[in-house]
This record gives structure tokens, sequence and C-alpha cells, in this order.
């Protein structure tokens, strides 16, 4: 019946891919990296301190033990390299916040995927009238701790944008939709002869500050309080937009390609970065089911290719462009003016 | 601030591998590769024919090529060797009722795993009165469809019982929980000099003797109605559980262990299959996570090791027990009496 090499396992393994999703999604949402980062912990501590119940506990680790998020040596466990260093709450590298997020969150709205592919609309707490964003925004505590993820996420694109650019050419940059200023200061931190800042909310302001104070870089960075859809961008040699194109629709986008046209000089540069599909939508599976992604989460958001960003940036009138890999899905595409 | 060389890369793929995952079960609710298997088609002919929305289609589609589920050339898009075989609801070979039952019930269900880790409570319909399995067993239909889809999924760990086992040794068997009779056959074809059949519900008979037929078996392989919880198991050389133990709680296990050996002949044995955790607990990934899965579908199931198993059989009073691996995820526990 079937052919002898080709098995239904990669199918299995990728619809069923949800179980050790959830599996770790659960886990951050528990805690358990946190826990374990003070030291190994038994089966029997780890029950007690996660309030998990027997049934459930052994299998649970294991199953991540499995999955290399989690070693046991003897009879403890303890973190693997990876889960110590970015889902341990009490580091600086926690990247946990995002997960947090798509556990309480887009593992629900992600269920209603179909509905989404047949109608073209959004599946997040706009459709029952509840407002995440909202709420994060007014919770200073939970916004702060929202971004310091974002931070953590887009710590090796910041670094490979640091050691790719020819940032030699240039003195002033502005990272617009900065949030904590993880891009700003790895770049700052990197070329000492640039000063700059970042763009965001006002509500994001104190957070930014506070952030670059505690990296040295408060007489070198600054906040610019705007919303870059009603207000101009700031002026700088060279802008910075990282993962802030795809949330918005065609029209939105080339806005704001038109309005970072706007605020640089002639020959100033703007690096858009965020996980750009290759031209032939094919290979960056992770940067096409974001699109999917910005289809659960936004009325008109989508990803898009270096082929179209391109085009677009040469449609409002940058003079040259290319598009460089960064790390992982990660690539940036500049546009010269 | 992160090492080099350890990155969050990992982290974020199993931690988001939700997203790949609903995007392939969602291609499946919406018979996408049945549809393909009939020939190529164009986005806008694909886009017309699953009634998808423009703004969705061609990231979806375009997601499913980088996951190797699609492929593409020039405009029109195909199966993929696996998809074509295993995901055509018009093929034997059709595995796609379980990610259907996967889609429709478990996914949902699986978002409530952190208060299954708490409770130790099943999280299917149980907790709302709904009724999925006596809805299923109710409608012969789906009921066929969702056992062919089992026939499906085990047909690599039946070809490697009917090669692995030594059944020249023995005349007779019967597979316990037979289902529409997948293994039984693969096993009476690979062996000409063996009679045997399966058990299971009566509800089940039908499917169970059609698809014999269909296979020239009628002759050889025969139904016996029956639960094995209420009434003895039929007499043969060889029993089978596939796919059962995991159900049910330590004691109903030794009870089914029990019932198997007191229906065996001396020297008679019984195949225990399905995904055998390894005894360290800490590579059979699926089989972890199926346990965690036996977690929120039932009160006390739960997969075991091979050590586990071997030990029930010991205590009951199988003289005789071994593991042995059959394909992917797959061993097989021997009992002999």
């Amino acid at each position: 019946m079937a052919e002898p090499d080709v098995t239904p396992d990669r199918i299995m393994q990728v619809g069923m891919g949800f179980w050790a999703s959830k599996t770790l999604l659960s886990a951050v949402e528990l805690g358990l990296f946190t826990e374990l980062a003070k030291g190994p912990l038994s089966l029997a501590d780890l029950t007690e301190r996660l309030r998990l119940h027997p049934r459930s506990a052994r299998d649970f680790l294991d199953a991540l033990v499995a999955l290399d998020m989690l070693t046991r040596a003897g009879e403890r466990y303890a973190n693997a390299p990876e889960t110590d260093l970015f889902l341990d709450k009490a580091k600086p590298s926690y990247v946990g916040g995002i997960l947090e997020m798509a556990n309480a969150r887009l593992y629900r709205f992600w269920g209603s995927l179909t509905e989404a592919l047949r109608t073209g609309r959004q599946q997040n707490e706009s459709k029952t009238g509840e407002d995440f964003f909202g709420a994060l925004y007014a919770n200073p505590a939970r916004l702060e701790s929202f971004l310091k993820a974002m931070t953590g996420l887009s710590l090796g694109a910041a670094r490979a944008i640091a050691a790719k650019f020819p940032w030699q050419e240039y003195r002033t940059f502005v990272d617009i939709g900065a949030a904590q200023g993880g891009v700003a200061v790895e770049i700052a931190l990197a070329h000492e002869h640039l000063t700059g800042g970042g763009m965001d909310l006002p509500v994001v302001q104190p957070i930014f500050e506070s952030y670059v104070r505690t990296k040295g870089l408060a007489g070198r960075l600054r906040f610019h309080p705007g919303d870059f859809f009603k207000d101009e961008l700031p002026h700088a040699d060279v802008l910075i937009m990282g993962h802030i194109l795809h949330d918005w629709n065609l029209e939105e986008k080339k806005r704001l390609l038109e309005k970072a046209l706007r605020a640089l000089p002639s020959g100033g540069a703007l690096i858009v970065h965020e996980a750009i599909i290759d031209d032939a939508r094919s290979q960056n599976v992770f940067g096409l089911l974001m699109s999917l992604n910005m289809l659960i989460e936004t009325p008109g958001g989508f990803d898009f290719t270096g082929g179209d960003c391109i085009g677009w940036m040469r449609e409002v009138g940058f003079a040259r462009t290319r598009v460089e890999p960064l790390v992982g899905p990660d690539s940036m595409v500049v546009g010269i003016k």
C-alpha cells in the first residue's frame, strides 16, 4: 500500500507538534525554568514547588528532558543551557515573555485558523471586545516584562546589524518602535562614535530610559516619544524599523517608508529588519507562519519578501536598496536615500 | 549577555511549534491534499475550490511549501510525496483521520494542559458532558473513516511485527482491540500458515469484515465481538494488544495482562506494541507526550517503559519477556506464558 521509503512520520510530527509546543509553554507558565535556575531539584521537590499533581509531574518533566529543555542526572532535574539562559525570569536574557503571551493568547486564537483562512479576519481579542495590548500598556510592570522579552529575542539580530551595517559612514541613528531599546543599545555599545535613540509611545519612555541607563548609555541614546502614524519621525542619518512593517497593510507600510524617507538626509539609510521571507517564498517557514500570525492578530498586516520591500522602497523614492541575512529567519533590507 | 553559541532558536521553534502544527491541521480539515491529489492547481483555483480568502491563501499555501508538505512548480501547487500518499482521503493509506480528530478536539483540550498538570484530571469532553467517542461509535461512516486512519497509522508497526516476530512457531493469533483489522491483515498476508482474527466492540464488526474481505482474507481472519474488560479474551497461540494498555490505569493494565495470560496456551505469546518509552525516560519524545495525551484524554491512563511492562508481565505470571524496537517511536514487548 505505502512505498517503503515514504512514511507518515513527519506528517505526524508536525501535525501533533502542538503537544511539544504546549508542554514547553506550560513549563514557562509554571515557572519551571526559573525554579531550576536556582539549582537542580528532585521529582518530589519540583512536584511540590510547582504544585503539580503526582499523576502528571514525571511525564511532564521527562518529556521536557526528551525535548532537550531539561537534563536529568540521577534523581535530579536541571535546566539545559538554553533554557537556563533564556527561560529564567531572573536573568536579563529571559525571552519567556513572548512564550507567556503565546500561551495566554495565541495558542487559543490559532485554534480559529481555519476561520481566519476562510474570512481573512483577525481572530484575537478583537472578536470579543477584550483588549490585550490596551491592558498591557496600562500595566507598567507587565509592559516592562513584555518589552524585556522582545529585547532578548532581538538580541541576535541586533548584534548582526551592529556587525554588518557600515556604521562608520554614519553619525546618528534612531530605532523606530524601539521598545526597551535592545537594538539601539547593542549598536551604541559596538560603535562608540554613534549617538542616537529610540522612538516609541510615551508609555514606553521610563522603560527605555531605565534600560539605557543600566547599560551606561544615557549620554548617547535618548527617547523620542511619539506615534509613528500620527507624528513625523525624528531626523537621523540612519533609521531602523524592526518587526514593525509586518503589522500593517500595504498602504500603511508604504506610508511608513515614505515617512522614513522624509526624515533621512540625502545618503541616509533605512534598515528594515524582521523575518523577511525568501523571494521564492519556499524556505523561510518562520516568516511565512509569522505572516499567518499577522492574519490572526491584525486587520491587514502581512510579512513580505526582500523583493517586496525593495519594490516599495523604490516606489516611494529610495535610490539604492539591498537585502542581507542576519541570524536565523531574520534579514535586513537597507534603503539608501 | 548571551553566550555566542547558545541561541533561543530551538526554544522559539518548539514553543511556537503550534503555528506549523495548526497550519497542517487546517489544511487537512480543508481537504487541501485530497484536492491536489487530483492534479496541481494554481493559487486562484485553490483559493476558489477551498473557499479561502485572498488575504490568507498565498501565505497558507507557501507556508506548507516551506514545511515540505506541498511543492510549487511555476504557478502551480502540488502535493509532496508524503502528503499525496497519506493525506489524500481517496487513498486507503489516508492517515488524516487522526489529524482531523486532533484538529477538532485535541488542539483545544491541550490548551488546558496546565490545569491537567495541576489537577491530574482529564481535559476533554468529559468536562462538559459531550461524548465524542459515543457520537463516533453511533455514526458508522465516521467510525469507519476514523478506524481507517488507525490502520494507516499502524501499518509500519504492523509490518515490523509481521517481520520480526517468530510467527513460524505459532498457528493462530487474535488482535485485541483490532479496529479495522489493519494489524491482523498485515500479519496474515505475510504468513500464509496463520489463521486468526480480531476482537473489538460489536459495532466494529462490519468495518473489520469488510476490510478483511477486500484483502481476500475472509477465510482466515474472523471477528470476535466483545468488550475486553467484561468478556474473556479469545483463545489463540498469540494475542496482540496495540495502543490498548496506555489507555488504562495500572490496575486495569494488569487486569488485561492477566486476561491475556489466561487465554494463552503454555508457550503462547502476548505482543504489546505502542510508543513504548525508553527505560531511561529521556529519548522517546512521542511516547512521553502520548502519556500526557492520556492525561488529557483518560481518567487514569499513562504510557510506560519496556521495563515497566516487563515488570507487570512477570508479576501476573508470564515466564519470559523481551522488548524489541519496531519503527519510529514504536516497540513491542513480548511475554511468553
